[in-house]
């Protein structure tokens, strides 16, 4: 199949690229760029120096698997142009991720012009919309946090058993603020440093509050979203406090085998998904599209506390939209993810 | 005034050196260590060559005044023998920081032999105990952790303007781990690594309850502590979660201004607390004494957030453990300790 | 084709375990440790947990290749005992690398008690000894910095054009100094510091020496070889200064081409071998088997300068070694080596 | 003494800051920037906001000492407006440091147009020119890389003791290249990676070359000098290889100790070199303004390889500019210098 990348300049575009090209059923056709149009990819990016292609300004019309890795609102200017059209499509911005169009205005700070599209669109967690996605042409891939936050609580939320007061500690690599060049993420500055940001405003908290709604909808959770920037590249650890319910699970350390027991059991046909009843580090997600993910119950305080981590730029970006189309096309979940994690 | 250092190999210990060398009113004249004796410092430490002095195993009888670097237990063990004589003491380990020594059993594991001593002990956090630290002979220099911590929550938890539900989440760099060799701090695991330990289970937990249920004790907090590693040096940054009672701060921009107020106000005679109204970096406060806290309301959720952000070996151990002495021994607050911040 | 390693533990050993895993042409059956025996690999190593192989004291009998990632002497001793049976061997250690075994004593501070193995065993550089790999039984994987040197040099030493005044300034990632636990490699000691060490005593010298010798046994070399640690997990860059003899070359910019000529003739077959014309970084081979290698001539000074760049884990140790086993066993020589560079 | 900082932004700027802050001899009353103008320079960086100036575009006229942070040529085109008044400058730039300024249109393109003053300007390396500098309004002070190089080198120079071929291969942190925004000093991509520039065609070779012909106006040395970037902030390490003249130095261990004599003596009356007889790291200088060399003679190549470490933004920029005012002032050379390096 005939794929095609708009926007491979970036961090998620190029990682598509490093991950397409080692996909059995893929051919990368096209790759289209802003601002290097007319270079080879691999003068962009030494590491695809391998992948023969040359930056355009404009897609091959012959590719039918389209992946933008497109700013929002740019984004939804140029995939409108396929919409009805015999192309598939995964967007990796956040244009078709909220369902209330408004909340762009307040989010985003821009006006929605596609509500049609947007209602077509599907959320691409497989682990929750794994039959939508399958019969979508157009899937809106999760933000890097959100998806290492709902799949620490989406098992908690489902089954009834915390409170609505959600608070997510999440602490990123800096690769996830992107590639653009800015003061923070320069080399001298960031690194031997640590820091909150947005702190309780960032974006990706109306995302996480509207999944967990839809899973429960009586919940009307409270999301208080803090997150920080690690002198590292890659990776988010994402630690979520919530609080227990009465008489939801046992005392002792029985409780925590009915907690592990339940997070299996909501994974249970879900590769990438690994429950773990010991603290887990950014690093053994390396490269991979897995999450790993550590429920902890603590009897005297009566929090659950989630550990989840994910690297964001596969599982938290262009990893997660591989899977996507993977069950988009028909080909197996994991085909082109099942490299192990770089470590150390 | 001639003083000696007890264990100066480890992190602690080296820094009360680099600090203590430049101090007007002190000379270091004696260290001791437990592995290296016979050493020069410089031969364990090259950027200590400058300070001409061996390692022993014990400290000369000469010093008035003693810094203890030794792990908890080992040091009682050896503080026991100066006190009642005519020496003042800081004591960096744990041994003389919890009120109960029932404590000691459950949380490090031994029984605590001298209560007597222990009644005599300050708690040395002198934001909030500079008084009795001026007259005390053995002062118990606080946690790295519960320093960040209590210098957060101090200010809410006496206006009494929160509920008893205190979250911490708080990212130490590795040196908070100390000098001794693991796996887990070994260069090729920890670094482009970060990683969650001793969830809601670690020693400093019980360090910080004390001291806020001392501050406030109809609050009776509940404490949810979760400690990270991050992969740099130094620093420790604290987000702490909690909820604001109603009708307690005005609405908007105006419960912002007051809040930080109220942090400005509790903190005026304090030269190493800075309250700042945007996020701090662990990286300005590299190398220097001082503690940076922003308080943060969000309207929305009615939750506080606060970040606080040290310098994990100086603040959080040698630079206050200085500020003690300074305060116990009539010397100006901040002599030795006046060093700007290593930037970038 | 059942393949085993012999003391997957260390950083060679898990980097094979992990590349193994997806070579289509083997399957890993067993793995022994030394100190983690009895243990799931994943639990020794979490990005592992999917190799669902218990460790062991000693192989398999079953299998019909294996990859020693013991310390030298001790490889020696275990190899012995499948020579001449029916097994493939590639040694990682030191062990069979030189030539003579006299080296051993002043380089390795032992007696080489298999003379005779020494003998058959093959130096394991693709790029020199393809064919005597592929009908060999034993193959002594380089060393990473020869590996990263000696790609570097050959196309110098082979084409007489340098003189035997060799200079090799060699810096590598962390990794390299292996999982054992050291105050050097500590984080807090390691991060954002840089060091030479064995300045001109380095055990990789003499072999560096013994295989630029072998290609032009005229030029009788004088290496002078001085490693360095950076600050990062993986990744060796080698600068290499050599001086130009007269009139070998043309004058100016033509010079500069004959001289990418020279390099891109000699490693014309070489799939992992990438001639540049710019300054590589380590960060563009991490993950990967490649060597980038970038020949500069200084007209002025008549130097040839080489900058060449290796993941010192993968075509530094363990991919090199799966690169040798695939000729060894007639499979495609990049099958399992195929993976582009994880970066940022 | 009234001390005023042109281009107070950069790192050099704002390192100078730092360090003067604490000078006893002076006040920081003016400080000027090109971007910043009306910030308070706490605004600008967080940890200099005791430093309680407002970034202004020229300097206060009552000045009586002025560091220039400026770029080369718009240096010069502000410092002529101070010269022949009662003023004195410390050049960071390195508008003055070329003798010749012809040079300056060969390195750094452009027409140096006061070539008088540049008659006037004294090379500010202490080490060297202490007289000198002691009687100079004007001191262009050295660059980082010769800083490190230079005074590596200069004992063997001096000392007729080498040939004329030299090498210098120079790892550098990060901050030397500054506080401006690039690509290659982004976060994500330096990190975890380790590159040569600049391949023998750096500004600072010239600058080398020049000041080695004045120490031994016969040598007439070859240059090569080839810096990288380390991951890592502050530092650099310079492992120069020269090659012994014969009969100059005893054979064996005694050579060693007549070339460590040799350097101790050279050094004798200058406080900031430290001669060491093992392998000096980075680390140990962070902070400082030292310079810490470690001289190696090689019996078998008779190479004399030295290893020279110093923090690039203190001797190598601020820290050496405020060594140069101390001794054109009469202050005590090590004045607000006697900071210990901040290690780990």
């Amino acid at each position: 199949m005939k794929v095609g990348i708009i926007n491979v300049t970036g961090y998620a575009g190029s990682e598509l690229a490093r991950i397409l090209y080692q996909h059995k059923e893929v051919d990368i056709v096209s790759v289209t760029g802003r601002s290097s149009v007319g270079k080879m990819l691999g003068e962009v990016f030494p590491h695809l120096s391998q992948v023969n292609l040359r930056i355009t300004e404009e897609l091959d019309p012959n590719v039918k698997f389209i992946f933008s890795a497109l700013p929002h609102s740019a984004s939804a200017e140029k995939i409108k142009n396929y919409i009805d059209k015999d192309t598939k499509i995964v967007d990796i911005s956040a244009d078709f991720r909220l369902k209330n169009k408004e909340q762009y205005k307040i989010w985003y700070d821009y006006d929605h012009l596609y509500p049609s599209i947007l209602k077509k669109s599907v959320y691409g967690l497989p682990e929750i919309y794994r039959d939508e996605i399958e019969s979508s042409n157009l899937v809106a891939n999760p933000g890097c946090y959100p998806t290492a936050s709902i799949l620490a609580l989406a098992p908690l939320v489902n089954n009834k058993i915390i409170t609505n007061d959600i608070i997510i500690d999440a602490k990123s690599g800096v690769s996830g603020a992107g590639r653009a060049l800015a003061l923070k993420t320069h080399f001298s500055e960031m690194t031997e440093n640590m820091l909150a940001y947005s702190v309780n405003n960032h974006r990706h908290m109306p995302e996480i509050k509207q999944e967990l709604d839809l899973i429960n909808p009586n919940l009307n959770t409270s999301i208080t979203f803090v997150p920080h920037l690690s002198p590292m590249v890659r990776g988010i650890l994402a630690t979520s406090y919530t609080s227990l319910k009465e008489n939801v699970l046992s005392e002792g350390d029985k409780g925590q085998i009915q907690l592990l027991d339940l997070f299996k059991d909501f994974y249970l046909d879900h590769p990438f998904v690994e429950i773990i009843d010991s603290s887990p580090m950014t690093k053994q997600t390396l490269g991979t599209n897995n999450c790993v993910i550590y429920p902890y119950l603590d009897n005297i305080s009566k929090k659950i506390i989630v550990i989840s981590s994910i690297d964001n730029l596969v599982k938290g970006a262009a990893g997660q939209a591989v899977q996507n189309m993977n069950i988009m096309c028909g080909f197996n979940e994991d085909e082109g993810l099942k490299q192990l994690a770089i470590y150390p």
